[in-house]
């Protein structure tokens, strides 16, 4: 990089597309009007060599990701994302070309939510690549979409199948970015390189008004599930059979499906729990925009944690892995 | 590291001090009450090696030192802020010990604004230590103290000497932050190690509801004279024997002096302008608060660029260097 000065004029937005911003990038910090609505706020943090690798991921791609697993969180809490702030590392090996493929990934995902890029920093390291991302959102006042919320006689539904990204991991880390792929690899690889946040459906269990615990899966369905088990001080039940696999992965070895589909982590997908009566409505509502909600399991009382049902068998699931009860 | 989940319990803190906090740290993301005032958004990021040594910063002063940062953009748009979040990318060789210092140095200077840390990321690296903090702050509706605020008449201002951070941080390159140093040397390592942002000043002329240009001296007074000047389209003259400058740096050779009050950076205090006839209020009103903001230049018309009026001369000053005029 020449001059950090001239490389923030290429990545600053030409416009903004949020009639609430009233200065982006170029000056000391960005302004955004008020509003009455709560604001939501994260910030997520990819490295090179331990998030990706050039072998895995392109530029592209990079940035793709790491803007999504921020609006992943962003939908999580049921609310629209509007600003991201992006600071970015960069070792001497990466030209602009490629840090510019960064910024486009993360702008055309951004398109698609009407987000604006304003600001960030832009620094040199001696180490990898450090592409850490902020997104400020916002939802309807008063909507807690909490993990802490669920409650005995939920019902768990996750948004989409689950254990594509990790398939599609599994064959980048075979094959490369730049390796040949069947049709069904590809739609596993894409799960992978471009994930699409359900900010939609995260949209709809807020506006539905109703009690919701929510979690989008960037750690596997596991350890998400043991997380709102956790903070809400219930057992969750999830049922083998009724999680939502795709076509892609079924007919790999049952073992490595079980692997992905559990423990797989970077979905972006929502799991959440809620009352059996609300959650028709909220259903077909989803239905309508698209988006699919699938029944996985109950909640009921009893000490912390996830039990996998797998109908014949009944196992202790850990965050991390599963052990068979001992009898 | 051991274990990432107990890391983050250990930083999450007991309480929250900002009523308006709904959620901090321990969900999808934080969750923040809408507000009437005008949001203020800013990301600083520091890396190992490039901003910062081991022999130049403990970890409490790192940790002080990038919140302080971003608080310094704050004050520049006039700001009170009121939340952080912190990316940390973590190498091998840093212990719990040490990183648990970081985090007490920015809960430290936090305390004095009553900030509270509402969410980030903690990551390994293969590189050096990255850490990148988000602030959010806010400020009364339609406030706007930009750089590009600045108009021919205009006086500019400093809100406290400049050049001791540069002459702290030169002091420290020659002994590190374990050698002995006078009482005077003391201060100026000081100024490099804890420096605090000038908030109240800021404050001060936000609430004075005047047109005010306002950076903060992250990259040394040349270098934000002219991003004043090329933002508002005028000429800045700065008059040299105005410029404040601490007891502590007045025996150093000339040269160096100049090096550091001109081009040092990191200060972190304020530079603007404003028009004559507001400025004695705002002045006095600074230095009830005990703050103080010395006269040091002038606006006026021409090409964008900065003038150094050192009584006897007047050279062209660059934004790294300077040039005498051409004879």
């Amino acid at each position: 990089m020449k001059d950090e000065f001239e490389w923030i004029k290429t990545i600053s937005p030409a416009s903004h597309k949020q009639s609430s911003l009233i200065l982006g990038i170029g000056d000391d910090a960005a302004l955004i009007k008020g509003s009455a609505l709560d604001q939501i706020v994260c910030l997520d943090t990819m490295v090179e060599g331990v998030h990706f690798t050039k072998a895995t991921l392109t530029p592209f791609h990079i940035g793709h990701k790491a803007l999504a697993a921020n609006i992943s969180d962003i939908a999580a809490m049921g609310g629209i994302p509007l600003f991201y702030l992006v600071s970015i590392s960069i070792p001497a090996g990466w030209d602009e070309e490629e840090l510019s493929r960064i910024y486009k990934g993360m702008a055309a995902l951004a398109e698609e939510y009407e987000m604006d890029l304003i600001g960030g920093d832009t620094v040199s390291t001696t180490g990898p690549l450090v592409l850490s991302v902020t997104v400020l959102g916002q939802v309807e006042q008063g909507r807690k979409l909490l993990r802490s919320n669920a409650e005995p006689d939920d019902l768990v539904f996750v948004s989409g199948p689950v254990g594509d990204s990790a398939a599609g991991l599994s064959l980048l880390l075979e094959r490369s970015h730049q390796g040949k792929f069947s049709k069904e690899e590809s739609l596993l690889v894409k799960e992978h390189q471009l994930p699409l946040p359900h900010v939609e459906a995260g949209r709809i269990l807020a506006k539905s008004d109703r009690r919701v615990a929510l979690n989008d899966i960037s750690d596997g369905v596991a350890s998400e599930a043991h997380e709102i088990a956790e903070a809400s001080g219930v057992s969750i039940t999830l049922f083998y059979d009724k999680l939502p696999k795709s076509e892609a992965i079924k007919h790999y070895p049952g073992e490595m499906q079980d692997e992905w589909m559990l423990f797989g982590g970077e979905d972006y997908k929502l799991i959440g729990t809620m009352s059996p009566d609300g959650f028709p409505e909220v259903q077909a509502a989803c239905e309508k925009a698209g988006c699919c909600l699938t029944v996985i399991g109950r909640v009921s009382k009893g000490s912390p944690g996830v039990v996998l049902d797998r109908g014949t068998s009944v196992e202790k699931l850990s965050k991390a892995g599963y052990n068979h009860f001992s009898d």
